[in-house]
């Protein structure tokens, strides 16, 4: 897979990671300016839905295109309940900026389809039916590639069709956009596909996209790779697996005898504080380093056994992505979501200790907890090897299995809970996180937890692997073209 | 559906279970004289497999034909590590009743499928191609019809396809028909399905293979029908869900200040025991009237939160199995399995606690566990449900959902252990209970436990029709057929 490209508006450089070249195009609102120019022809775009990243995209990008004469015209189904939302914040039918899904697309020139995959999968032939010709069809998730794939459809072939994949959820991508006003190079960054190109432009105006969201940067894929590392990375540990790890921590430190308090602190905040907060800045193996002697041999024996005990649900969740199954499974979960609401995911006892280890804070700030950081690193580390194994480009192995994770969705779950994290994501990463969270939560207390009790010995190899591992060669390249601020959830 | 049939051979019996017609043959040891003329122009009955059906009915059979001609010869993969297993019970190479798979099939009548699913989907061309024209195919299991629906493929034209499914794993269909040469009657119930029958033979040979295998009754099903509840039953109330629940229990009583024995005697031997025991002789209402009003209570909400709980989870297995996605992930695991075997399921604390409690057992005899009843029994309710639903026969759904669990699975439970009940069951089960029984851990310890906690109201409608649910009637009639005595695993 070759991941680099050329463009005739922004300038294109190229990393070297792991001695594969990638190139990229850095965001800033410096380059504002240049949108028009990118987006030439281009009088109206229909943002499609008002779930995580349609408020986000939809305000971003009018702020980016104020004054350029291009339209942001948000789309909903009539009677949506969301339509109120969308007037809150200045989208309205008054003035044309406002109205019923079809109809925006219709007369839109670029078409950015952000509604749920289960009612993308339902309504992409009446959507696909609107489409003008010669116009750009923009999603933000391959997923839709993935479920042509499993019904035996195509694409239109008279628009051009990109993804453009913020990689975070719809408020990370609105909040850092936010900050970004103040500190020019805030955002969250995206990776970006062509998947069918009929005039030339579908590169430039994908990339013109990624800079009006207020990406810092942005990396090529393409929409079979997003998806496949998107669905498989919230399943693993940007959502699901993080979930289930510090439920089982949580329920460990307390069996051990730590308060309620102390093993929230140890399982959870040790995570979405200094852990998250090394990894962000210094990179994994930062974080290894600052360990004294006694930490690491913790850390070794909390790495080998949870390593060994998640890369068998990481290859799972990877193969039911690549099958077909996990787009399938949604779809119909999709259907039975119409019946019942999801339930909540934040009932067990750990969370309403959160809340009072939260209202405390800065009485006990968390410390980096040698056992809790082998047991993240090593599913993490585990997310990464499989990805690598599966030709995955290394911009994007490193974004849906690390800067993801510390940069954009942890600092929700430190301000206000697991929830507060999955259930501002897609419906599609709320669903994997439900299904596959409690995989992890077993294998580390049934498997991994029990090996570390019985002394089983640390498998040095893997360690060593660890320590000379490509990725933290890759995370340096990147960390620095990290934004220029800390994500500040409120 | 109609679930009727006649027999030239046995004697059909007619039941109505809640209105519905559904004809049954009964077993015993008294009808082994038949079985010659039902396989008339049978000389040889190749048993392929032996992993948990295949030793058991091979060995059954060739008891019940002694003396008939007809000659049971197993046949294995060459090479199989299993070989020796079965000349350790009289299966040889010398006198022509072992032999390499293929062969075995070519020159069998009646060739009886038994091994794991993933190795059927790999396998299955090769078998179709061997087996002799005018013969009879016989599966324990729909699990190929499913997998071939999957991929476009069917049976071979020129031969009778039936399905004779013992309702319990190998090792109860071997110990009860052991227990079955001193008290005629023991056995494990069957159902049986006829999906090709190219000389109106195939329904007879069906019923002969039944009885042959002790069977004290069998019931009509479809294949499809069969391999729906039977792969959504193992990941539901018979392995995935009893496991997922009673650790989820294990840990609650712990937490609330139960010694660990204690704990274990109420979340686990209370199943395994008092309330298998009564459910098996006098039905699952039986249980709910031995309730003292106070019991009751604490039964209601527990069952209220409960089924709320994991009513979702079974429709999602439903739907799972029914899209072929369960299938497809299953010939997938078959293939991970070959680089890295199954991990165990016993590493959680509680089995530890087992083992004391098992070694001292009478000291501290289990009682009903009101609480423990209410979360068990609501969960085998919202098995039961969704399966009326989906329009299954109740002789399969009190089966599935019930009787299996009762009379051949739990007793493996209460003898050893979790391990020693789902990993003496097939590949396919063990992986279904690996994959589901972490989601009912979660659904009940993240929702049902806080919402009893909160003192939510009992949802009184859903509780008396648990009352008045019909499946208290058909148990009542099909209970007067259980088998004679009840298992003793040793």
């Amino acid at each position: 897979m070759d991941n680099t490209f050329t463009s005739k508006i922004f300038s294109v450089e190229t990393l070297a990671l792991d001695g594969r070249k990638e190139s990229f195009v850095r965001g800033g609102r410096n380059l504002f300016p240049l949108l028009p120019k990118a987006l030439a022809g281009i009088q109206q775009i229909g943002v499609i839905g008002w779930g995580s990243q349609g408020p986000a995209q939809a305000q971003n990008l009018r702020e980016s295109l104020e004054g350029s004469g291009i339209r942001v015209v948000v789309g909903l189904r009539a009677g949506s309940s969301s339509m109120d939302n969308a007037r809150k914040v200045g989208f309205t039918e008054a003035d044309g900026t406002l109205g019923e899904m079809l109809d925006v697309i219709a007369k839109s020139d670029l078409t950015l389809v952000l509604i749920a995959d289960a009612a993308v999968a339902e309504l992409y032939p009446k959507i696909f039916q609107k489409l003008k010709p010669g116009s750009t069809l923009g999603l933000s998730h391959g997923f839709l590639l993935g479920h042509l794939g499993n019904v035996g459809d195509k694409f239109p072939a008279n628009v051009n069709v990109i993804a453009v994949c913020p990689k975070g959820m719809g408020p990370s991508v609105r909040r850092l956009y936010e900050q970004g006003r103040e500190v020019n190079g805030a955002g969250i960054n995206t990776s970006f596909a062509v998947e069918q190109d009929i005039d030339g432009r579908a590169t430039d105006i994908a990339l013109a996209w990624s800079v009006g969201l207020g990406a810092p940067y942005t990396f090529k894929t393409t929409m079979r790779q997003e998806y496949l590392s998107d669905i498989y990375g919230e399943r693993g540990i940007l959502l699901g697996a993080v979930h289930g790890m510090v439920e089982s921590l949580y329920r460990r430190y307390v069996a051990e005898g730590q308060s309620e308090e102390e093993a929230f602190v140890n399982a959870c905040e040790a995570v979405t504080g200094p852990i998250s907060n090394t990894i962000s800045h210094d990179g994994i193996l930062a974080l290894y380093e600052k360990l004294s002697a006694t930490e690491r041999e913790e850390f070794d024996r909390a790495y080998s056994a949870a390593y060994a005990a998640t890369r068998p649900v990481m290859e799972e969740i990877y193969e039911e992505v690549e099958s077909g199954n996990e787009l399938r499974s949604v779809v119909m979960a999709g259907k039975r979501l119409q019946k019942q609401p999801m339930p909540g995911i934040e009932g067990s006892r750990m969370w309403q200790v959160g809340k009072t280890v939260r209202a405390n804070r800065g009485k006990r700030p968390a410390e980096t907890h040698a056992f809790t950081a082998g047991v993240f690193i090593a599913t993490m580390m585990a997310q990464v090897d499989v990805l690598i194994e599966r030709g995955h480009p290394y911009s994007e192995i490193a974004n849906e299995s690390v800067i993801e994770a510390v940069d954009s969705l942890l600092p929700y779950m430190h301000a206000r809970g697991v929830s507060y994290m999955i259930d501002n994501c897609s419906t599609t990463a709320r669903l994997g996180a439900r299904k596959w969270g409690p995989r992890f939560d077993a294998n580390l207390s049934q498997l991994a937890y029990p090996d570390v009790d019985a002394k089983k010995p640390v498998d040095d190899k893997l360690v060593a692997a660890f320590r000379d591992h490509p990725i933290h060669g890759v995370l340096k390249k990147l960390s620095a073209m990290r934004p220029a601020v800390d994500i500040a959830v409120v």
